[in-house]
């Protein structure tokens, strides 16, 4: 791993402001990173994520694993080249896929054993795998691979996932040999303090370049979700980045910036924004609903995104009620332009020590659930688990 | 309309080279029109569109005044601030369309009834109906409503529906106010020689700044559509345009051209590009073939589109293979800049006198049915009729 991987420079009442160091550019944190699952942020080019303001984006191995498979990627010059991407990436090391996506997942200490939502066809990772695939991908970060419970699991069945994901963590460990990736433990026990608390002991024990949360929002209560998150990240060393994983809405990154989280990756943006749910300083607006059909100004007047540059809220409208794919483009693009701003207003907001206001003003105009709930009612975007798609 | 719409700057055994003036600025013909059928080229945006090297686009009547509306777009700045496109513009009039995809159509002299494919709604159209909302849309070319016939009709019905859209075109010439605009005739006929001469010497006789053909590549063979192509085109004026709707493969264009047409329009670069069917030189490859899964090189080494110069063959197969959405937008980039190119090297053709010998070598080295009819036979495509879409 390149000298350095990590730097705080300032921190304002428990928010940090820093940057991270990748063999692919300088990242400025807080950051986010955009999902590109397959090799691919949905509707995007390489260009139009650089361009909206981002430097660094997640990728899955147990997707790339599936389809085109490892040795492809590989054979064709790793991720970045395959993808055209030269700035920062992250590659998940595919536990939380196999357990969410895979119809059949049994786990033992050896690995996982899964299938694919594919084809069906059986398969077998092993924390040693992870390792190995992932830097055949050769991501500037990358991830070990954990067991992650689910909401409602018994604090024992909790403890044994989190046990086993520690002895994962050292095996990954000892089978990580590319200096330039960093492999970056994952700190499970779900929503039980106490088990939070031996997660993070063991795993600062192994010193790792980064430490990533698992297994929180993933059905549990807001408040619960918040809690163990500001417990845990007290519990990690504060010379170490700290990676919320799968959080993306607006209200979420604030919140666990100022709990001390410093890496985010969601497909919540852009997901949301293929249903039709624009972000705006006062909450998600749904593009579909007759009321803008009409509307001859930009979504959001004060945004500089592409999308807001060029059209009408009637025209987006338009997309979207004709079924254009231009339509899931254009949102994606304010979506994450949205997001692209909040995360550079945070940093500024840190290191001008004015954060503590700037994160009042902004929960207090933005409506969590402005227009949100209808929509989730239908169905329209998945929940929980499944938002680390 | 403007002064000189048009003039022929060059000629070569047929083929022709000029130049069209619109509004919104001046077109070199022969000039091929991506479809926007609904205010949108499917999957891109403007930028795109001319950043690929075209400078007019088609829009159509019939899906705007079904959605958004013709006096929503009228009361946001018409189409072209709608769309954010500020180049050359033609709409159809909607005639084609309200016998192709409305489940019910009954013709009288006085118009069209007509159901919504949309929610079944019925809607009537005439022909001064059809001037009057393509005035509110406020392209640079506008076209007559007319009645097409489909092939295998008897000639005395086509002949009924030639007469009508005769009477039709004179109503129209009527209800035309805007000097701005340029109202082109359409030449009916179907296969029968002695009817597209009537049809020609009858609308000639109009003196209508612009001759589109229809009724063409609707079913009928190759060898028929080619030989009334060049038996009607031989029937108009010289220094008029003359516009082949609904034509838009390559090798169908080069045949286009060298009986002297000037303006073409299709869908069918883009639709086939959003199946996977990408123009080469040699024609059409297949790009969800296994073949292509591994090839470590762009679809076309010598295409400087964006998505050769950026990306893999294999990449776009893996996006393809995995239902990404950015697939379609990098092949429908790569078809049209396969159309824009081709249209460039047929114009530089005919100004240095060599179209004949280009037309020989293009259609030498283009497979017409190389990939192609295994796709076509899977239906994955529409063919005659819906050509125009």
């Amino acid at each position: 791993m390149p000298e350095k991987h990590f730097r705080v420079l300032k921190t304002s009442n428990g928010a940090r402001a820093g940057e991270l160091n990748t063999a692919h550019g300088k990242v400025l944190t807080p950051v986010f990173m955009p999902v590109g699952s397959q090799a691919t942020v949905r509707t995007l080019t390489p260009g139009d994520i650089k361009e909206i303001g981002f430097n660094m984006v997640l990728a899955n191995t147990y997707h790339l694993y599936l389809r085109p498979g490892i040795d492809t990627v590989k054979s064709l010059g790793g991720l970045h080249k395959f993808m055209a991407w030269d700035g920062g990436m992250l590659t998940d090391s595919g536990g939380y896929q196999v357990f969410s996506l895979s119809p059949f997942c049994k786990i033992t200490d050896e690995g996982a054993k899964f299938r694919s939502h594919i084809d069906g066809s059986e398969h077998f990772l092993t924390p040693e795998l992870a390792v190995q695939y992932q830097e055949a991908l050769g991501a500037d970060v990358i991830m070990v691979l954990d067991e992650c419970s689910a909401y409602g699991d018994s604090q024992e069945k909790v403890q044994e996932a989190m046990e086993r994901t520690h002895r994962w963590a050292e095996r990954c460990l000892k089978a990580h040999q590319n200096s330039e990736q960093s492999l970056y433990a994952i700190v499970q026990g779900g929503i039980f303090p106490e088990l939070r608390e031996k997660s993070a002991e063991y795993l600062t024990g192994l010193d790792f370049p980064g430490y990533a949360i698992g297994g929180l929002s993933v059905g549990e209560p807001k408040d619960i979700t918040l809690e163990i998150l500001g417990q845990t990240t007290m519990l990690l060393p504060e010379n170490k980045p700290r990676y919320l994983m799968g959080v993306g809405a607006p209200e979420d990154i604030i919140e666990g910036v100022v709990r001390g989280i410093d890496i985010f990756d969601c497909a919540l943006p852009t997901r949301v924004a293929r249903n039709g749910a624009l972000f705006t300083r006062r909450g998600r607006i749904n593009i579909r609903r007759a009321a803008y059909s009409r509307i001859d100004r930009p979504i959001d007047p004060e945004c500089d995104c592409y999308t807001c540059r060029t059209f009408t809220t009637a025209y987006l409208s338009h997309l979207f009620r004709s079924e254009e794919l231009l339509g899931l483009r254009l949102a994606s693009i304010h979506n994450l332009r949205f997001i692209s701003n909040l995360m550079k207003d945070i940093r500024n907001a840190i290191l001008n020590g004015t954060f503590d206001s700037f994160r009042e003003e902004f929960l207090a105009e933005y409506k969590t659930t402005n227009e949100r709930t209808r929509l989730d009612q239908k169905g329209k975007w998945l929940r929980g688990r499944s938002k680390r798609e």
